[in-house]
């Protein structure tokens, strides 16, 4: 039996299963401080979301002599705020629940792209406002145009899925995928995908590779028409990591008509404060809650779940991240 | 040649394209006086939208000795504001472009239901207003769930085949539909579709029939939880007529919790005025653009196109209303 220190939230019905078994379970949020002082040392495992950041410091501080902390479970996707090879220097393993929270992304990458292009959140605002704009709110269809997805993963494939049924043509660029569904149209260059698109979705991982990858240039290249001749001008969404789309860049493109809509759930800083971006009617913005649903939540906990049994019952998960 | 009266607005290009077939067109929008003085009676044919309204008495006061009007478009599908028997005594054909706006409509039912679950408008707004709402927001995927859908016509079968693509049951009530694709579950008491379903979508005409079709004993029918087990509540999306939901009523569910979210894009009074919807978290409206495309704009223009070159070269276009 283990003690078991959940840090940013779990599912209860998860938390409830864990004790039955007979953990002990302590759900408590801790500051960096505490963190650095080596709180999480007296636990034999620990699960985070995103907000509690494992650095290499809070791992050595957390692995000191008497310290029983031999795994790490980041319920959700995601492992940036964990530094991985630390873990795998002080013996911990680190787990995600990878697929938990994929149908809710998909869906609300998704619906960023009708109610971005149909104008349903500013549509709503000025109905609350007491204006009834229907004349400045005529907006464009997404069946007949062509979406770019950067980034072929997991989430991009559903994404790529509900797209095509619901008309579109399906561009990717993902230069680590080996292979791919043969209607989706591969590029060897991210260029290609955006000179090809009017919708582009954002679907990788943020790294040095991939920082503000959306930018001028690059949003520049979009063509504005759709396959169907539509002018429908150019949108982006990104629920993936801030970061990725350059905000100051994107901004620009809004105000000078370059980027019709831009939806974004992530942001190179968050809680995102004061933003340009804010008072564009081009602009969607949602607090990272792409993968915020009771399903996703309910998938994440039932997964980190077996995880944790199999870790306690055999030392080692049957997939790890290291 | 004909005189073609357009009275509220319609795509540059088929205007263009009348005129040079040497039509002369006027756009302009008369006043009910106006409509009621027989002004409509100088023209061969009349092309409005929703917002003329020809009663009876206009197309009577259209008909006088002398009159030239033998043709009414509808650049749109509904024809609640068109008095079709008058015009029929009237000698006048009623035409309209029933399938131009459908993936337009399809779209938005579908953007409306995953905006709605997934509290985009909401979420846009509280960041606008500097507040990162992203604890408050969870929601719930429409994957997993039943769609009820009332009325099984073109919209409403566009509507079928995508959320079934998105994962969702669907049922439906129509009794006058012969044939429907059998993975549809169709319900001869539209009792049994609310409940069966966490998810409405309203389909069908306004009529005696269908009017307040949507109230309290009916939402109270609805299950609350998901096929899947997902308390995800109940939700109602009409991009229809108004007056089919029952506005008073849904406000009260939402109040009290019975019904999660409505999406309305048309509403008892439009313009939609002081209403208690506005106030309500669970609202999302949109002021009836749920056809304001330019692709759907495109189609109506070219389809009424046609129908008026067919009227003018044979005095009866193939497909018409009476």
């Amino acid at each position: 039996m283990g003690r078991i220190a959940v840090t940013d939230g779990m599912d209860d019905q998860a938390i409830m299963t864990l004790e039955n078994a007979g953990h002990e379970v302590a759900s408590n949020h801790y500051s960096i401080d505490e963190l650095l002082d080596g709180v999480l040392a007296e636990f034999d495992a620990v699960v985070v979301r995103s907000a509690t950041k494992l650095s290499a410091d809070v791992i050595e501080s957390s692995s000191s002599d008497g310290s029983k902390l031999g795994f790490i479970g980041r319920a959700g996707v995601g492992v940036d705020n964990i530094d991985i090879s630390a873990a795998t220097q002080n013996g911990i393993i680190v787990c995600n629940t990878p697929g938990a929270s994929t149908r809710s992304v998909v869906e609300m990458t998704i619906g960023h792209f009708i109610a971005s292009a149909r104008n349903i959140a500013r549509a709503d605002r000025s109905l609350r406002e007491g204006i009834w704009e229907k004349k400045a709110l005529k907006g464009t269809e997404i069946a007949g145009k062509s979406l770019g997805l950067i980034g072929l993963g997991r989430i991009a494939r559903g994404v790529a899925d509900a797209a095509a049924s619901l008309g579109m043509d399906v561009h990717a660029y993902d230069p680590y995928v080996q292979s791919s569904p043969d209607w989706i149209n591969m590029h060897d260059d991210v260029d290609d995908v955006f000179r090809s698109c009017t919708h582009i979705s954002v679907h990788c991982n943020l790294s040095d590779e991939t920082r503000h990858l959306v930018n001028t240039t690059r949003i520049g290249m979009m063509p504005g028409v759709g396959n169907d001749g539509t002018e429908c001008g150019n949108h982006i969404v990104s629920c993936a990591r801030g970061g990725i789309v350059d905000e100051s860049d994107a901004a620009m493109a809004l105000e000078n008509g370059q980027l019709r809509t831009l939806a974004l759930d992530v942001f190179e800083t968050e809680p995102l404060g004061d933003s340009p971006l804010l008072s564009m009617d081009g602009f969607h913005g949602s607090p990272h809650i792409a993968a915020s649903t009771l399903e996703a939540q309910g998938r994440i906990g039932t997964e980190m779940v077996s995880l944790l049994m199999e870790y306690f019952e055999t030392g080692r998960p049957s997939t790890s991240l290291n």
